[in-house]
């Protein structure tokens, strides 16, 4: 397959989600950053002609042009045998990628982002974390029983559903609250190549 | 494959993807109506036995206990082939059941839920409706050049990203200020044993 370029951006946890599945399988890549302060319809020419939305990630692979994070993350696991999903965890790992668009994915990076650049006014803050909160005691209550999201396990549920906790300081939440969530954040970078975003995410060009 | 059932609710938009599925392709099925006023610890013991978090919709079919909408119509499209979804389109309709999971399925739901059932306070309402409309205008912008979200055919992502719509009006936004959406909801609702949701998700129980 010929090498797949990444466009992504540091402070985005979707873009992580798809550099962490490609080191994590050690799968050679370009990664380009775009600048998410340039306007959608100002971002350069060759990333809006892949972008379907101008949004990031997209990864652009064997002649697939693919975006949303975790429609990314099956399409790598049916590709990469590294990160392969078995016959009968491909349910619950499926479960878990919806669930976290729908929940964790959604209230931690948008009460992470409003947080971070004032973009939401108070009471739809005091909204998110109430959600947020609600999906994390989930997480804590399934980790309770459980070392990763598919089970025994690491799988790309556990890729996608911890992106943006990595953060959770800047959302205002401490991890130290949920502590099987802490054990499985732990667990999980554990894993062989794994990086915290913060490192992961660092723009090639800017650090040339 | 053994009858399926399914446990959902009239008003849950997740819940009639379901069922609307199964409809479309005439798959015959029970179709049990949970209480949702309910708390969810109180729930019936056999609903509560088969859903992970206690919420609709859950599909139980061929011994497996599926739950989250969309998990549930890849299940099906890989299952059933009236749903199934051509090779070449597989990666287009996981995107669209992604985006659909952050998107319009979660501004549109939430708003509806919020301004029927007085659940948030005004800004967060402001801020949901916000970003309900810019969930509209990417459909609409889509649907300018094509008949359904894969390309030519309708599809599960068809069946996901409509499934709030037919009731924007609860959520105070009316389809006629996105007419290619609107057109669009007019090839859906044209597919053969297609049903809205009000009627195909009445209460088998309450209306016997």
């Amino acid at each position: 397959m010929s090498t797949p370029t990444l466009y992504g951006n540091p402070r985005s946890g979707h873009s992580y989600k798809v550099r962490l599945a490609l080191q994590l399988a050690a799968i050679e890549h370009n990664y380009v950053c775009i600048d998410l302060s340039v306007p959608r319809k100002q971002r350069p020419t060759n990333f809006r002609a892949v972008s379907r939305f101008g949004e990031v990630p997209v990864l652009v692979v064997a002649k697939n042009t693919l975006c949303q994070s975790n429609a990314i993350l099956q399409w790598l696991a049916e590709h990469y045998p590294k990160l392969a999903v078995p016959e009968e965890q491909q349910a619950v790992v499926r479960e878990w990628l919806s669930w976290e668009s729908n929940r964790i994915g959604f209230s931690v990076s948008n009460l992470r982002y409003s947080l971070t650049m004032k973009a939401a006014p108070t009471p739809v803050n005091h909204w998110l974390a109430e959600r947020a909160c609600a999906d994390l005691d989930t997480l804590n209550q399934v980790l309770s029983t459980q070392k990763f999201l598919a089970g025994q396990h690491f799988s790309i549920a556990d890729i996608a559903n911890s992106a943006y906790l990595w953060w959770l300081a800047d959302a205002g939440l401490a991890i130290a609250d949920w502590p099987n969530v802490q054990s499985w954040l732990a667990r999980i970078a554990a894993q062989q190549r794994w990086q915290h975003p913060d490192q992961l995410m660092i723009d090639p060009s800017a650090s040339a």
